[in-house]
């Protein structure tokens, strides 16, 4: 027997994921589903399955599985995309929506002109800086990077052409350097203006990827600890630009961007 | 203005095409349109776009843009899927349903089961023989290939096991080579049985793809000509099988396989 799910796919700096009301559609084995789901020529297509659903302790929830089936902590770009889902699907009125996900309860602030919602902030909240600026050898070259974590691990590298930097070579060098055991994230950043950098990111276990929200909040970041940018930095990426705004007061980080509806479908799984 | 699309992803063999029924929604733009709909993370996602068309010469009309807005001649694979659509959309009652492509009108035979159509079987037209047997060199190595034409050119070669081709390397050499001044399909191919062979595919301007059906129509063929297979062979490619019969009385060349509809969707474009 087939059966007729309604999904949506979306995208948030060029990072893709297919969205599901969970409330409506309840799925089984989505570990087994996002892969099917995301295949390229066979399925729709994806970075991953994302499953909106209710929440006991927000106002909606989360889970994020990638297109090889592992499940995801969180995703910045996910989260914009459902603020906009939610909104313009008419599951909530709220401008601010809180999001239960697997790292915590996380708060989406829309930004709605005529209904739609334009733009979204979301709370990332509080980076920890493990190395504000450390020397590693990787490839016979040395690299000066920080470390930090937005929840997962970052190593964000300044350097003065980001065209000069072969990361297909270097980048899983960086992720599996000695100095990681968990491995790490990498992120190679030039700075354009004090307030605006160019960035190019190398995920862990899924290498060079259009945008990574935790990268760019990290990337900002860096920059003040290195005395490179201002406190709100528009971060670059391959697939587009986001705003990150580490707040002075608070010490957290705000991220903004927009979350782009591709289409919507039917499909029998 | 947007304006709401009703479309259908489809794969005949692994290659994806999304369609839309011209007659339903008349597109301006084709070309465009198929480079942003087949775009991986901010479009659908596919091989290109079939537009399924009214026709005076035949019950209708296929127009196939390749995902950089090419417009291609022909796909058997595209054609199968054509099948599928219009019967089971209710556009025709018949089993046999003829198409008018920019490569002439091509005969469409439906297999249907309780009101499914399982396969299709596509007159791919007469092979000509260009040259049965040629020694060419490329990267330092010789290869020995059947050059002929499906309406388009291929370069068919047997090799004792296919893992040993390093297709990415040689690929675009063979397509390059002196011999091909307008280029050429390449096909490497080993016998498994003598009605069962093992190919995959180098297409002219798109590089390795899951499956060919010219490609395959020039497998059957050549094996046919070299003495190494019978008149109807099965065609395994890296998106599945297809079932070629070179036949004997008309040197007509049939190609059977399946199509599969992954989903429906609507897009505003």
């Amino acid at each position: 027997m087939t059966n007729p799910i309604r999904f949506t796919k979306m995208h948030g700096a060029g990072n893709d994921y297919i969205y599901i009301n969970s409330m409506a559609y309840p799925l089984e084995n989505p570990e087994e589903l996002a892969i099917k789901l995301s295949a390229l020529h066979t399925g729709i297509g994806s970075d991953g399955l994302v499953l909106i659903g209710s929440s006991e302790k927000a106002d909606f929830s989360m889970r994020i599985f990638n297109a090889d089936g592992s499940e995801a902590m969180m995703c910045g770009n996910a989260s914009r995309c459902i603020g906009k889902y939610v909104y313009e699907a008419g599951l909530t009125n709220k401008e601010t929506v809180t999001l239960e996900t697997l790292s915590g309860i996380k708060i989406l602030q829309l930004t709605v002109s005529n209904g739609t919602v334009t733009e979204v902030t979301v709370d990332m909240g509080t980076p920890e800086i493990i190395e504000p600026s450390i020397e590693l050898k990787a490839d016979g070259q040395t690299y000066t990077g920080t470390i930090l974590s937005m929840g997962n691990p970052h190593l964000v590298i300044f350097v003065t052409n980001i065209n000069d930097i072969d990361l297909p070579a270097i980048g899983p060098k960086l992720e599996c350097h000695p100095l990681f055991p968990d491995r790490t994230n990498v992120e190679f950043v030039q700075v354009l203006k004090d307030d605006e950098v160019r960035m190019r990111v190398w995920e862990r276990g899924s290498g060079i990827t259009q945008a990574c929200g935790t990268g760019a909040c990290a990337t900002a970041v860096a920059g003040v600890v290195c005395g490179k940018t201002q406190r709100k930095t528009k971060v670059i990426m391959d697939g587009g630009p986001l705003t990150i705004h580490w707040d002075k007061d608070n010490g957290k980080v705000y991220m903004t961007g927009g979350a782009v509806t591709v289409f919507e479908g039917t499909i029998e799984i």
